[in-house]
């Protein structure tokens, strides 16, 4: 699937890693272990693969110094492998390029600046006083309102949308549908139980090297902005609302929903599908399973897992007895006979 | 954050509010409580902010007339200091002004009719016999099918999608990414298993004053028309099936999922994440909470939570010994031992 | 609401269903049995609706010979009546036409080849190499990326995106927002517990008669295709993670979440709201009910429902006595008593 080529060499000084073997041999694609062929590198990285090392058909393996042993092929010995997989795979990924200037068919406001080493694909409209940095890159059919702020290198995939006052750090990768900066879901109810909006007038601050996955919306906060720290990677279809702050390095799955004023802390880990109360406070350092709801705030770090979402020891011990429930019941029933 | 500056007592007739302090206090921005600096107005609502009333910077409060007393500052006093805040905010909204007119770059059929006083930004394509009301805004990339009709004072955000014959009343908002028209999910199975798809023959009818926020899809009916009725408030990513009824007033919190044919009442509230399933109806003035799942109808209004779904009340019950399952099965087993 | 009709003679002949009544009797419209009006054809499956045959206004009915007896009216005599009405449907859409041709509006590569009798709309931009089959429809805003193919007779809503290298065969539709080829959620940890981007390096094999949903996501696979077989039908607000396998001719109803590497067999049913965790395989012809967890294997077809989802009569035993527990915990407590 691809025309670079590499020597093992050159691949074990770029990753750091042990290399032993033909220092010499050519690599050219990379490929799950089970269907490598000669030419590809492969990784091993969990223990259920191992099966695969003895007939796998790849020139070469990336794993740790304790499989390295069991390898017939030329290795790369790595502490994570799994880390030097994801620096490996860049080598064999084909960005397309895209020449830096502004695209005929966009709209770009006057009072707006955009770095002439960045790149505005065609039918964009960006906005009154909105910064575009070096070397980013807007696909086509972008939106950015006014006085918008995107940093250096940083890449928006086609059909983005990003509302007036957003601002984003360096290196960020918006998938495409996202839609940052929409208004967060405020409303009072006036006298006849109808409800009355609340003109939502914060912005979204969005950090350095952020990545948010297809159609994921993120709302501007409703006096404040609405925070997303540094290195913060967001999966698909997830929703943010209003006021929340999402603290550096935490990674969120698919379909999260997390409501207004939240407040998740630093290297969390949030599992597809669970679901975040508003107004609560996640300490750093949490694990929320799939499809947990977290309905209070969480102070001491750990896994969570079901809902409402508590320590997963705990929730695997409740659940185990709630599996058995008809048996529990019949017990009593046996009980309450012998005690009749 | 805002140019705008009014005194208290211009602020204070446009809410109907009761002035007490300076009334040509000026007030230059609308601030949380905790953080508002001078020439800043703030709200008191929720009583856990009345800590801050003694130390807090503002020039001014909107409060009731119970918090009153014990405030230092100027303040609005109104019976519902909630209320106050959402036409408060108003004044200090940014809403950036469209000029009237169609922008060269859009495509409009010859026989839809755009009111003269009415915006469609670039990259927009609007179909055959539509219409579009006075003052309405249609912004970048928004494409309309044919035969769809928009009301006066529309705002559409960009890149929103209506398929044909999809109508709406008055003051209508869509924020990015909204879908509206789309097919419903119809399908038969063949004598071989295969899916044939049921063509979605019927529309989608949108009452006044409803918003939908990013990325949500509300489906067309398969034979008649999918009913969003007045005043209806939806968040992002939420999910309307084929032949849904959502009755005025209710408003639907983010990544909600209703099923085709629900038939949801008037002035309910849907917590986020809840789902809805197909074919059965919600009393008007339902409260379901987050997460939840209702399976059944619900004919009395009240508090729903759980899935599946049940009166809030029993929920709590239930859940709290739901969480002690080990506990009781402890004390079955200690039981059993005395009877054996 | 069409303007189209037909004799009950010709549906008759189309649908390989056996008439009664008169051949030349004229149909003009199809409506719900409850709501039919003179010239409209209804039809009946679902038994709850048989109250209505005796007062439809409706000048015809679809429905199987059991019924067939009770019917006053003229009818078409079918073993599978919804499957007759998904068929009758198609008589009565009205699909847009679009003239052959690339809108000028739009950007077509150079080494990109569209058949010259499908339609590219306004405001498209198909990448380099890209290929376009014969008949298929590409509406206003959709952007395709480099090397993507798309088979003959397809049909793109408006605002769809196809990242590079998405390959889908023929007839597929895909409603608007939907985005194909995101980047997968991979990511590694580094030392300082940052995580590190794991390039997606693989794409996305769409099958024949294939649709897909508003918003839905499917995202292209690490290192080699994630795979969505022929005749599979999506709703909208899915989320298909990356590495997935769908098998042929399984339905996905709206707002699933689909965890990477799952495997799912062919002729299932997924409900609404359910996810499905990574690794793991589903068996052929497996139901998911809707908001179910599935956190584990399933290797015997059959109907699954709940968190963690098991067997659906299993669950239901379960489920029930859940709902008593505040009975079983005083019924434990009433023993207690009695063994003081």
């Amino acid at each position: 699937m691809t025309e670079t080529n590499f020597t093992l060499k050159k691949l074990a000084e770029a990753l750091g890693a042990e290399l032993r073997g033909n220092p010499e041999c050519v690599i050219t694609g990379i490929s799950p272990i089970q269907n490598a062929k000669k030419g590809d590198i492969c990784f091993l990285n969990n223990p259920y693969y191992k099966q695969y090392l003895a007939t796998t058909q790849a020139s070469a393996v990336v794993l740790s110094a304790q499989d390295a042993d069991q390898c017939p092929l030329p290795v790369l010995v790595l502490k994570n492998p799994y880390l030097g997989f994801a620096r490996l795979a860049h080598f064999f990924s084909r960005v397309p390029h895209f020449e830096p200037g502004i695209d005929a068919s966009s709209q770009v406001a006057k009072s707006a600046q955009i770095d002439p080493t960045a790149y505005v694909g065609p039918y964009c409209k960006i906005g009154e006083r909105s910064l575009i940095g070096a070397g980013s890159v807007i696909q086509a059919g972008t939106v950015l309102g006014d006085d918008v702020v995107l940093g250096e290198n940083c890449c928006l995939y086609p059909q983005v949308t990003l509302y007036s006052r957003v601002k984003m750090g360096d290196r960020v990768i918006l998938h495409s549908g996202v839609v940052i900066g929409s208004d967060g879901f405020g409303l009072a109810q006036n006298e006849k139980h109808e409800w009355v909006k609340i003109p939502q007038l914060g912005g979204v601050n969005v950090g350095h090297d952020v990545e948010i996955g297809a159609n994921s919306c993120i709302d501007r906060g409703a006096l404040e902005d609405t925070l997303i720290e540094d290195g913060v990677k967001i999966d698909n279809l997830v929703q943010v609302a209003h006021n929340v702050r999402i603290g550096a390095h935490t990674a969120i799955a698919g379909c999260v929903a997390i409501a207004g004023s939240a407040n998740i802390g630093r290297y969390c880990m949030i599992g597809g599908g669970a679901g975040i109360n508003g107004h609560i406070t996640i300490a750093d350092q949490t694990v929320i399973t799939a499809m947990a709801g977290v309905m209070s705030s969480i102070e001491k770090p750990g896994y969570y897992t079901g809902g409402p979402a508590q320590p997963h020891r705990r929730w695997k011990r409740v659940i185990a007895y709630f599996m058995q429930l008809d048996e529990l019941a019949k017990r009593i029933k046996k009980l309450e006979k012998l005690n009749q």
